[in-house]
């Protein structure tokens, strides 16, 4: 095992009617609150009232600041953070999903300094402190909720980038299942899809053995998949939906990776290149990748997931490879049955589009410090995402 | 999943060559410093040399409270308090295993107070604060490094009370597997028992099927087992060591009983008695235990211990009941492999003693709310620990 430094502070608060507690946990932080919301599903499904109500109810002054679209944009982050100077907020609060979060986080990082925030995601500027974060996750997917990082896009460059740093942890997160009765099948699918993804990345591109983490992985895997299969056949099953839900916290929380020494998020490093070019969903960009990369990945190595397809699938092939080979037919599988694309023609994207798209995830690349994936490489993983590749 | 709350503050940092950040990871908190410690283990190992170098090195001003016994105890923990409140110490440092770790932290939760510190352990108090504690781990075993929880024997009645506060938490807890290279073959097999009760206790008694939570117990339970073959076969190999630690130390961290409802730990109850009353090692207490209550609790319900069997040992017996009882077989059988007791004549204890024992658990069971373990009810699982039984 490598050495690792794990400290994960964010308290969270899990199950039904959790909600109302959103109020004093925020307000603890302060009274003047920047809320955070997307395009107006919590106003539909409740949440919205809910949340608006407890922070009130606990003598909070609520500044809004709605309107974040899937693939949040840094404009939309820069209104928010002259919102929340304009008013001297104390405390930002999300009520959303990974996209709400995310830009949250980038808000609460931004009010506090005089540079744009987009120089953390370049790397040209260290976060010293943010403003305190606390949310209600209404979508299981993206880990934002217990984790300290936040991916955001550039508009113009539309370059979709991620920054990770410990005073990005959610102070307090409520988890509330029920609040995903109301997410359609395609998004539940795409949301499972990132959590295992999450997982495949870290799982497969670690070179040490760490049983520890391994049998985590495993078994995050296993719920992902499975508990995804049980929401959408029964989409108001609260054992189900809050199966998917921890699953997806836990599966990006900084347990996974802690000892697993340097492991890299291929999959996501070329998906914020779909999703930031093509604005595709972040988890169907995932599910269009995930059979290619892991042909790709398992050319050179395959002794990772072979044992992914032992313990995961029961598989027993003949060799390594032949193993492996075996685990990413179960993997298409699973994609195939919860609906999601399994290649990038799913998503009605060409072949000629694959140099602009390798370009662009090649910047990302050396922001990352993934060396390896150079443009010519990332070219080959897309023609592997293609049908018939 | 039943709702929980889920908040763990505690900064983990793991590996080899950490324990000189100890130093400025406790005087973070404050420069005067009562370092905790045991009966002289680590002034040969050399740990005491290297938290006592980087404590000074970092400025602070240290006042010792050396030995700790196992089974600690009250009375010198009442010394330690009085020690801490003299010299003004603002920070507790703990450097050893499970029973240094719960003195300090009885310590500093008692300095603060103007009652006896043993009211905490009766439920006639509520700890509202306490010292800033942090620690460096010698011995995987107890988990105590990262949860809020610590168990105390009191001198003269022999009870072994334990209690838990979010106050509790130890901010920082050095992990370095290297310290314990040094632990005999005994301990080091008594602290992997130790893990593995912690998981079966809370996968037997959680009434409610959570799939998240199965899987990481039973991965870590796979873990105990398998990391703690491999180091007695190798004890200096930093894998197996680095697996077995950090497996003990999730093993009862908050995250295995986080939406399981009410769970109990009724070895650790009856254990309590055995170590409390007779003076031995809690762990080997536990292994004697471990066996006769499995066979107790699997009378009346064999579901969970079942599953336990398949996923664990893949096992496939004929009724739910034949593979519990296979899954027995097999735990009985690795403690036999590592030296542990299977049952109490290994450690010496006579059938007459079990009314005593009874008696003494069944105050214990009071307290923890446990009304199902009734002394007639102790005494029966006491006898199927007895060889025969």
């Amino acid at each position: 095992m490598e050495n690792f430094v794990f400290h994960n502070p964010t308290k969270i608060i899990f199950g039904k009617k959790t909600i109302p507690l959103i109020g004093a946990e925020t307000t603890a932080f302060g009274t003047k609150v920047l809320l955070v919301y997307g395009t107006g599903s919590i106003k539909k499904n409740g949440v919205y009232g809910q949340v608006m109500g407890s922070l009130l109810a606990a003598g909070a002054e609520v500044f809004e600041h709605g309107g974040v679209q899937s693939n949040p944009v840094l404009s939309h982050v820069h209104s928010g953070i002259e919102q929340a100077r304009r008013n001297g907020c104390e405390v930002i609060c999300a009520a959303g999903g990974g996209s709400v979060i995310d830009t949250a986080k980038a808000i609460a990082a931004g009010v506090l300094v005089n540079h744009d925030v987009w120089k953390f995601f370049t790397g040209k500027k260290s976060l010293k402190q943010s403003l305190p974060l606390t949310c209600v996750l209404t979508l299981a997917a993206s880990g934002s909720e217990m984790n300290s990082g936040m991916v955001l896009t550039r508009d113009g460059t539309r370059q979709k980038f991620g920054f990770a740093n410990r005073h990005l942890y959610p102070k307090v997160a409520i988890l509330d299942p029920e609040t995903t009765y109301s997410v359609p099948a395609d998004y539940t699918a795409y949301g499972a899809v990132d959590a295992l993804a999450h997982v495949l990345e870290f799982y497969c591109t670690s070179q040490k053995s760490a049983p520890v983490q391994d049998r985590l992985m495993e078994g995050l895997a296993m719920n992902a998949m499975e508990s995804c299969l049980a929401v959408l056949s029964s989409p108001d099953s609260y054992s189900a939906r809050s199966n998917l839900m921890w699953t997806a916290t836990l599966a990006l929380n900084g347990l996974t990776a802690s000892g697993l020494g340097k492991v890299g998020c291929p999959m996501h490093l070329i998906e914020h290149s779909l999703s930031g070019l093509l604005n595709i969903p972040h988890g169907a960009g995932l599910a269009a990748l995930m059979p290619g990369w892991l042909r790709f990945f398992t050319q050179h190595n395959s002794v990772r997931l072979a044992q992914f397809g032992r313990r995961v699938f029961n598989l027993q092939g003949n060799t390594e490879k032949a193993t492996a080979t075996a685990a990413i037919a179960s993997i298409t599988q699973w994609l195939d049955d919860i609906g999601a694309p399994t290649h990038l023609a799913d998503l009605g994207i060409l072949q000629e589009q694959f140099y602009a798209l390798a370009a662009h995830a090649q910047a990302l690349a050396r922001i990352w410090r993934m060396r390896e994936y150079s443009e010519e490489q990332i070219r080959t993983i897309l023609e592997l995402c293609h049908p018939g590749g």
